[in-house]
């Protein structure tokens, strides 16, 4: 039924405009174009430099006939042309496919055929990977070398050089928004620890709202210093080359984690925001005295993944690093729950807040809503801590679908919701805490058993370096807990029988590892643990 | 020309989410449920208990008939109902009617009668205004009156009580977003100082990136102290309910600005943000030394309208308010500009930090574009500080048009634009400072004089309290400037020639007044100063 509010009053040109991300950075370098958007080795470059890099580079890329839809693959680690291309694309309505540069040729061949790349702009680093990748496809992309001066020669696989592209083109090229917020404005490809990687696509609308959801999330002030250790190629370094531009931040980039250079570059350009898994804070403390020296002001830090332990939030804590823990997936653009963290809670003792802080939290204000429910009935389950749910996710940052994956997406999205796949409790006061992946959790006499809880017993061993639990089949249970180890080097003579012990003193008897495998753990080329291997070693135990 | 990035990847349920402002409160009180909402009087509640009263006065509306497209009146001060309404309407598709409470029945009786208000919700203090309002209309809307513990008896309208139409509804009522994030959310009539107000709609799109735009331009964090000194009946707060909300802060009440009163609050409760006119902050400086004293915290005021001259900036800094300067108007849900702050200005002398804060500034994050050119070729004028042209706006904050008024609304978005009608220079540095009303502007012997330069010139007298320039038809110049001038009660003897000569010094000489009358000053209900009937008497005088 219409209303008086109805008549006459439909969108038009000057009430309703495109939400795309690409607008934060013609406000910024209009604003401020003598701010420091780029810090990276010798470079310095303002907000103007930069807006002019970006116009000429969509212009260039519009010269030689890349239009909408097309797709621009990368293969860069987190240097300038990186956050360029974050906005150079979408200028013109290409989709930038950001490559994983640690995957090997075969992967990244895969990626450019099944994403259709017209163009690949990597950097010399990964001249080879991309040479052999490129041979084996049938409509071979324009390659162009980005030849960083941080990194020397490397490996050359083109004529053309990102430079000479830039030169090709207009630094006051006059680009355009999309016609429709819900163009695509990024592929992102899962790592695929089964099968095929699947194509996420983001689209502007989502990646606007995000990008703004990250300021709100972490109340982040103007002209952030951003130190790059996220990787860019990693959900579009979770939207945040566009939050950091719209706060007219500057972005420090990093081609490698090295906890010596971090340390120094958040000393020298008094660094004020990261993000990155927790094995990067880790890796931070491990750093010597001297590196960690001098560093005297507040640093936040955004970490997804496992919460790191109380020890390690603790020495954190103390080198001036405040954590906020989030939660996300690629098909959600990153972060989309946040540990949001309590004034109260300061005073507990460290144990009782790292546990708190160990929780993935609630909805960002940008995510439409969280469910924990049945994986099957998608019921909802009680918020009482205990009761064992995957978790649905659902809102204007949940990705377009998979790329030409229909049976894909349909399944992710069945029900109205999207599938992450990740197990968790609900707490009485709405906070969600993931327990296990749902391929991983281990069913053993009819009871959930979490390998997250059982790993994170592990882990308190003062002899365990790292540890993953997966279920082996058994007779009479169905499924037990099975505990690969890797030792410190230090930790002298461990027997099986010790770690089972230990186990006994903080475990339930039926969550305690029945088999204990000392080994080296197999790994992603993104680091994650790959438990189908390990499933796949437990069974070969029977 | 479609592409692979179209096919099977539409909106749906799990990925695409209404924007509207609704959202917020559901994970503030799910988040934060026990955290301070609102502060008035004696009244403390927390965010459970007022998303609670929200959801009963939802569900008591939508159970009295109330639907989609409805619109529901409300004449209220800045109390708890005012706030409740901001999310109650919403929740059920109402469109929510902010009166000003300063309009006597014949223009309340007009914007009801227009609006087609099927429901009043008014507080005592303004129950005769409504009793004589609503007597008048054919279609008599259903009165609720709202009897405040903080203003007495008032004169009861109805026999319906809010708190007791509250106890009709349901607390767990289940309320559902609008189909369409383009669904009017609120009606708000311009003041109209010439001609009937015209009903300025806003849509749930527009609020919900309005009040996310508040936060980031104010970088404002979790938590704040909101001190209602703005009503929420203009520009629905300038959005603040929403953001305020958003970041689970707490709503500080107030009937009516008392300087003794907001200073007392701002001790009390440590608040953290204001927003309002210059005047408020006139009125702080002038209260007595005990009620400024025992203000240790800093506290942040948003102002719109003409900026405070220097020594009231310096004086309100002194006092620990830091001043953030804005432009907007009615059809654009309030603020559209900031004068965004740079710090290398914190090093220059007052006079001039004052004169750069005096400038309307920039676009905010969430504005599409602002644009300063020709008011009838809509050509760009250059920006160099001097040329005068009007101001342009678009984006998603603009309104989606006057009600029921297809001509002005052809007219307020020509050539894809919204006309404001107000006239500034664009600075070199993209800053724009509003110079005067298109229809106040003065044309003498073909040079534009902005009675805004010759009004602060005025001010500046010390013996003027208010000023206002208009233009005078003069036979040979074609228009003079003509001031009228209300003195200070201290002031002695100060005549015509005074005022002129004093002009002189400071202003070139075709700007200065060739007319100044003594006089009271005629103002709207609002507070504006009606430059229509200046005008008319300086026709007079020829």
């Amino acid at each position: 039924m219409t209303s008086i509010f109805d008549e006459g009053l439909a969108p038009r040109d000057a009430n309703y405009a495109v939400q795309s991300p690409v607008d934060f950075i013609e406000r910024t370098a209009s604003v401020y174009p003598n701010y420091p958007a780029i810090i990276h080795g010798a470079i310095r470059r303002n907000w103007a430099e930069t807006y002019d890099r970006c116009r000429r580079l969509a212009s260039a890329l519009k010269g030689r006939g890349i239009h909408r839809g097309d797709t621009v693959a990368v293969m860069l680690p987190n240097i300038p042309a990186m956050v360029e291309c974050h906005f150079a694309m979408p200028m013109i309505g290409a989709v930038l496919n950001t490559l994983n540069v640690r995957l090997d040729a075969d992967a990244i061949g895969f990626m450019l055929e099944h994403g259709e790349a017209k163009v690949v702009i990597a950097d010399r680093e990964f001249g080879q990977v991309i040479k052999d990748a490129v041979s084996g496809l049938k409509n071979k992309p324009l390659v162009i070398d980005v030849d960083d001066p941080e990194y020397g020669e490397g490996v050359q696989v083109s004529d053309l050089d990102y430079e000479a592209l830039l030169k090709e083109g207009d630094p006051e090229f006059q680009w355009s928004f999309p016609a429709d917020e819900w163009d695509a404005i990024s592929l992102n490809y899962t790592s695929g620890t089964t099968g095929n990687p699947k194509g996420v696509v983001y689209h502007h609308r989502g990646a606007y709202v995000n990008a703004l959801g990250n300021q709100a999330v972490w109340s982040m002030g103007m002209h952030p210093v951003y130190l790059w250790t996220l990787p860019m190629f990693h959900c579009n370094g979770w939207c945040f080359p566009w939050t950091i531009t719209a706060m007219a931040g500057t972005h420090v980039c990093l081609r490698r984690v090295d906890p010596e250079k971090i340390l120094q570059l958040i000393r020298d350009h008094q660094v004020t925001h990261m993000c990155g898994a927790p094995i990067v804070l880790n890796a931070l403390l491990n750093a010597s005295p001297e590196a960690k020296a001098g560093i005297d002001h507040e640093v936040k830090s955004m970490t997804a993944g496992a919460a790191p332990p109380a020890q390690v939030i603790g020495a954190i804590e103390e080198l001036g690093i405040k954590v906020t823990h989030v939660y996300g997936l690629t098909e959600v653009y990153g972060p989309v729950t946040v540990c949001a963290w309590k004034s109260e809670w300061d005073e507990l003792p460290l144990d009782e807040r790292a546990k708190l802080k160990a929780r993935q939290g609630v909805r960002y204000h940008t995510m439409g809503g969280t469910m924990v429910g049945d994986p099957n009935t998608m019921e909802p389950v009680p918020k009482d801590g205990k009761t064992i749910g995957e978790i649905f996710l659902r809102g204007n940052t949940v990705m377009k679908g998979y790329l030409k994956n229909p049976t894909a997406t349909e399944e992710a999205f069945r029900g109205g919701w999207f599938h992450t796949g990740d197990l968790a409790v609900w707490h009485e006061d709405g906070y969600l805490e993931i327990k296990d992946r749902l391929k991983d959790i281990i069913i053993s006499g009819g009871e959930n058993i979490s390998t997250i809880e059982v790993e994170d017993t592990l882990y308190r061993h003062p002899a365990v370096m790292e540890a993953a639990v997966v279920a082996r089949p058994d007779e009479k249970w169905g499924e037990t807990p099975c505990a690969f180890v890797t030792l410190k080097p230090e930790a002298g003579d461990v027997s099986e029988e010790d770690i089972i012990s230990f186990c006994r003193e903080h475990l339930a008897r039926f969550k305690v590892p029945k088999t204990v495998i000392f080994t080296d753990l197999p790994k992603t080329s993104t680091g994650k643990i790959q438990k189908f291997v390990l499933r796949d070693q437990a069974k070969e135990l029977n």
